[in-house]
């Protein structure tokens, strides 16, 4: 387990992390909010605006009050002072406590930041997944927002203790493959990258994005499909992505093996990840 | 919105609810926890067998620690001290903190109180109903379940304002009937009782098992179904249960009337509700 470094809320810097949460955070009481895992490299939070971008379609999503994105910047140089690397993480609840579903009309959102020890990676990390059988449930409504009902992600990962499994691949009810527990999914065949669409579950990674992004740019076909695991099997690349780890080769699934590609290679050098 | 009187965590007294709680709490990252609303009546806690009974299965199904009734029971008599009447909240959460899904393997559970005040009804309070129009995911996995992952129900009450409106119906994603947004729901016709089954989404209120059970000793027929809209139109009594409200006979929706039926009195009675 990672120590918490420092960590503010609302601004204000966090002395006693025990004892720090109002204990009628809606956050606590029903998830109702949003977070973001950001990376801390060479003194700045890699793709900052992606991030901000993110929280501001899950606020939207969810009706919860919007949050200065300048404000957030400043408080994490605040709360990262000399650090040069690390982990950035922001909770953004709807704020107004109380108990019941509905909360308070008009309330102004809290957020949470928490700084972490985190050492990038700077070469590819060769990963070996698993299959989880924890389903993903389907729901448009919440799809592809990053919110902080994550039950289903805590019981995939809870499936396996071995330490050479770096991931678990998660289907939906309906056999659709959506993602790593934490992380999207990309798999390549032919030089054309898949990635699934999301509109039933998962997140909507800015890792995800970036990769989309430059893959385009670089001129390879993309596209955001419902995959099923056939294609996963017959792929010629598998990669997984997050805004923390970057791109991390997936390179065995039970028996089956996959080389690191040249368009995973590709995709890294051009993020400049590895 | 409710005035917190008092609360504990882990057995002690809470000085200060605005910053009470540990901000590595997973109940806050990740829903990763259960509640229990409890009904305290003449200065006991309504049903307290069945809340434990729920909270010990929920723990079960999560792979959360469980907790010690009896010492919830004491915190309880602690907590309330001179108060007759109120409710008291308990969350459960998997405890161990930490930022990643899985958690701590062998964590200690965490347990919050809370006090809020309430005046229990005594008497039948009619219910005007809506359609959410936010659908409930479906997931074997966690139904039943009364978890911290809440947002479809907080999203379904923010969806009306109209105070004469009680609830809201809930559909799941294959526009099956499943519950209200804060209760359970029954339809009686011709002396039958039906309630949804909960198989995919859904809480297992400790009011529905009660009224399941006084149904069956009264000597009703009493089936757990796959309800679908048409049958509650069809039906001649409605009603919605949950632990603090008891029995609420839902008497309109849109152009459609109820009214307070014998069966629905019957069972309230039995259950010494009214």
């Amino acid at each position: 387990m990672q120590n918490l470094l420092a960590a503010s809320i609302n601004g204000e810097p966090v002395a006693n992390m025990a004892a720090a949460v109002n204990l009628e955070e809606r956050g606590l009481h029903y998830g109702d909010g949003l977070f973001e895992t950001m990376l801390l490299r060479q003194g700045n939070v890699a793709a900052f605006e992606r991030h901000m971008q993110r929280l501001a379609v899950g606020c939207e999503r969810l009706a919860i009050a919007q949050q200065d994105g300048n404000a957030i910047e400043q408080e994490i140089k605040t709360l990262v002072r000399q650090t040069s690397q690390g982990i950035v993480k922001l909770i953004v609840t709807r704020g107004g406590g109380g108990r019941g579903y509905r909360g308070v009309a008009g309330a102004t959102s809290n957020r949470m930041l928490m700084l972490y020890p985190y050492t990038p990676e700077i070469a590819p990390a060769p990963l070996t997944v698993r299959w989880c059988t924890t389903r993903l449930a389907r729901n448009p409504l919440l799809a592809g927002v990053k919110h902080l009902n994550r039950l289903e992600q805590v019981l995939a990962q809870r499936e396996w203790q071995d330490a050479s499994i770096g991931e678990g691949l998660m289907l939906d009810l309906e056999d659709e493959l959506v993602c790593a527990t934490a992380g999207n999914l990309f798999v390549a065949t032919e030089g054309a990258l898949c990635t699934p669409d999301l509109r039933f579950s998962g997140v909507r990674g800015t890792m995800r994005a970036r990769v989309l992004d430059v893959a385009r740019e670089l001129g390879y076909a993309v596209e955001e499909c419902a995959l099923r695991p056939q294609q996963l099997l017959d792929a010629t690349e598998v990669f997984v992505t997050n805004a923390v780890r970057g791109i991390r080769p997936v390179t065995a699934l039970e028996d089956r093996r996959w080389p690191i590609g040249a368009l995973t290679r590709r995709l890294a050098n051009a993020l400049e990840l590895w």
